[in-house]
């Protein structure tokens, strides 16, 4: 089996499918696909028609994923893990997640026209919950499969209260039997995903695919800076305790402090001075820091020193500051020889691996938990945006990638399994 | 006349008074106290009572200010004027513009009390609108009295709708006879104002009282910042057009080029990022600049500069930042012959006198337009707050500002006059 077939055997299928699987949504004129919604069970329904068509056995399972089974060469051999996430953030783009559930789907058929039966299983996950819109509570359905589901969630409740539990019984499954969803570890080779990389690197390189090193570590904080009010006419300047200004400083050192630092990266994306008024000096102003790193020692580096220069900032300036952190994950680093093997692939195309962390979140940070995992970033396209209707991609991108990810499934080292 | 009477022979009467006159308000449990409305009558009112019980002629005149006139030696004499304002904004001190009622009645009382009749007369007029809350337009009373009252105005409508002629009706007064309320410059001999400074400068220097240079012109401006927004995770630090850490810095410029000059002052109240999120890197960033100083050439260098440096940063971070022009008044200067004679007054009480810029707006910038101008400065305490319930000064300042002010009004110099 090769690529003889011609340059864009699979990327015409692939693109076709994501418009088709991009159509089904809540929203009309905008993409929007929650988790549990009758849109999630008639994409996944879809999706499963696919994955027969295949020739894979598949099905919804405990939690809402859409799992298809193709069988190695026995039916106890271990199974390659693959998939991506078919749910959507509000007003959402048409290839994140989904790319990565129908790229396999294409390479399966591949295989099975061809014949071809391996010495492993291979099985898609179409995870049914990622972006974590609806009960606020992201990775549902891969934390589900790698076993690390908390049934405390089955309490959260939806914009409308309805909660979790109550939302799986109305989608016809029991949330009693969400266990059910988890793999045993000691039968799975490792866990594989192609996904597009949501950002502009590839694209400003003009480098097709890359290979993720790590789903980066995040923290999250609110800041609370408080000074003192004062009329903006009658107070001198080294009277004040401006808390804009002392924010301002903070925001800039954040900034200063993740630049040129490889995979790190800081952000105030909010940033306010509450019932600000023009000729009032801000009394209090609140901001945001969200800071991600490849390595955990090099975000918390970062954020080690980000806290100290903010303390550092308010006492100069005679203000109180308070960081609440929100959030903190640690990194999923790539399992080397998961990150070797697709290298090599990508090789085979003639291609010199660009390796990259990956700042968003996805799946295999909770596949992780069970397997080693590993990833194939695809370009974007108008400037990497991402979770935006703009969002893009090529088909002869998405071409290339279903050509070098057949290869790292079918290819996958049998050596070694789970980690 | 001596102020052998006691040290506090003024002050426990403008602080009881002050306290009567602060208790008329439209909300209860805050001062808010409006043009045009009942409590204005109500206050007004007041304030015609204790003109005449110092021996004033007093009444309404066609804006709705009160005046009173203590005629000199001669019914043809010129005036000293006198006043400030007895509207407030919302949840206001008690201080801001009533002392400057309150004092001059007693000055007055005293003065007729010692059976004084001086060269020229004083009228004490209580504006009727300085802050201008009702009608987003402000010193209505004052620009009446000077002359420069614009008639467009009495088309402007309050928040229900009600325009400024139809509230003069309500209150009793013809819109059309408003120009009448217009002083002939040639009949003044300038225009005096005692008010609490709404600043730190003299509570800091434990100096009770200060000569007012100038009334500070004025620049605000909203600036626009446009960036792109990006992912927090997936857009690396050197690819980033933040419109907030732009924002940032322009921010930072403002304070810094505001900083270490006389009278200058820069600040940026309202500061935020419109729908703001965590991890999405800022496209858009508001903020509103204020800038004032006593001299006009001063300010204008500095917004200049400020306008000049913000389209640096733009240029240098790539994003786009426009400057719009809300406001700009110039500065009101004080006469110099006044500021002498009220120097002058406070050396009689053994005190060097401070001179220092008033960064808030008075009436006298309105007044400025017809007579030559001059104000004498109260310490306030809790940390020169303003425009606040925790506004404060005390019956000691108050008695002491009443001595220097009688000598200001009754030494007053007759050998000019207007300017």
């Amino acid at each position: 089996m090769t690529d003889t077939a011609g340059k864009l055997r699979f990327g015409p299928e692939i693109m076709a499918r994501l418009e088709e699987l991009g159509s089904i949504s809540h929203d009309h004129g905008a993409l929007s696909r929650h988790f549990l919604t009758p849109e999630h069970k008639t994409a996944g329904e879809l999706i499963r028609r696919w994955m027969e068509n295949a020739g894979m056995k598949a099905g919804f399972d405990a939690i809402g994923n859409v799992v298809g089974r193709y069988e190695g060469v026995r039916a106890d051999a271990p199974m390659l893990l693959t998939g991506s996430h078919f749910d959507t953030v509000r007003n959402a783009g048409k290839y994140d997640g989904m790319l990565g559930v129908v790229t396999p789907i294409s390479c399966i058929k591949a295989l099975r026209e061809a014949g071809a039966r391996l010495p492993f299983g291979i099985e898609v996950i179409a995870f049914a919950d990622e972006e974590g819109v609806r009960f606020n509570s992201t990775l549902l359905g891969s934390r589900a499969v790698a076993g690390t589901f908390d049934p405390a969630l089955l309490d959260k409740v939806d914009a409308e209260g309805i909660t979790m539990a109550e939302a799986l019984r109305r989608f016809g499954l029991d949330p009693a039997r969400v266990r059910e969803a988890a793999h045993k570890a000691e039968d799975v080779l490792g866990y594989v995903e192609i996904h597009i990389e949501q950002g502009p690197v590839l694209l400003n390189e003009s480098i097709p695919v890359g290979v993720v090193t790590s789903i980066a570590g995040a923290n999250r904080f609110v800041v609370h800076v408080e000074g003192l009010a004062g009329h903006a006419g009658t107070t001198p300047m080294n009277h004040r305790q401006d808390a804009a200004a002392a924010a301002a400083e903070m925001v800039l050192y954040v900034e200063k402090r993740c630049q040129d630092i490889e995979s790190l990266v800081g952000t105030v994306g909010v940033l306010h001075v509450p019932k600000g008024a023009t000729n009032v000096i801000p009394g209090v102003t609140e901001f945001t820091i969200d800071i991600r790193a490849g390595d955990d020692a090099v975000r918390k580096a970062a954020v080690a020193d980000v806290l100290r220069e903010i303390e550092a900032i308010a006492r100069r300036r005679n203000v109180k500051a308070v960081a609440n952190l929100q959030h903190e994950a640690h990194a999923s680093p790539c399992a080397p020889r998961i990150m070797k093997h697709i290298a090599d692939q990508i090789r085979v195309d003639g291609i010199e691996p660009r390796y990259l962390a990956s700042g968003a979140g996805h799946d295999g940070m909770a596949m992780s938990d069970m397997t080693d995992i590993g990833m194939l970033f695809v370009r974007c396209g108008n400037g990497g945006i991402s979770h935006n209707p703009a969002e893009t991609m090529t088909v002869a991108d998405a071409d290339l990638g279903a050509r070098i990810f057949l290869n790292v499934l079918r290819n996958f080292p049998v050596g070694e399994r789970g980690r």
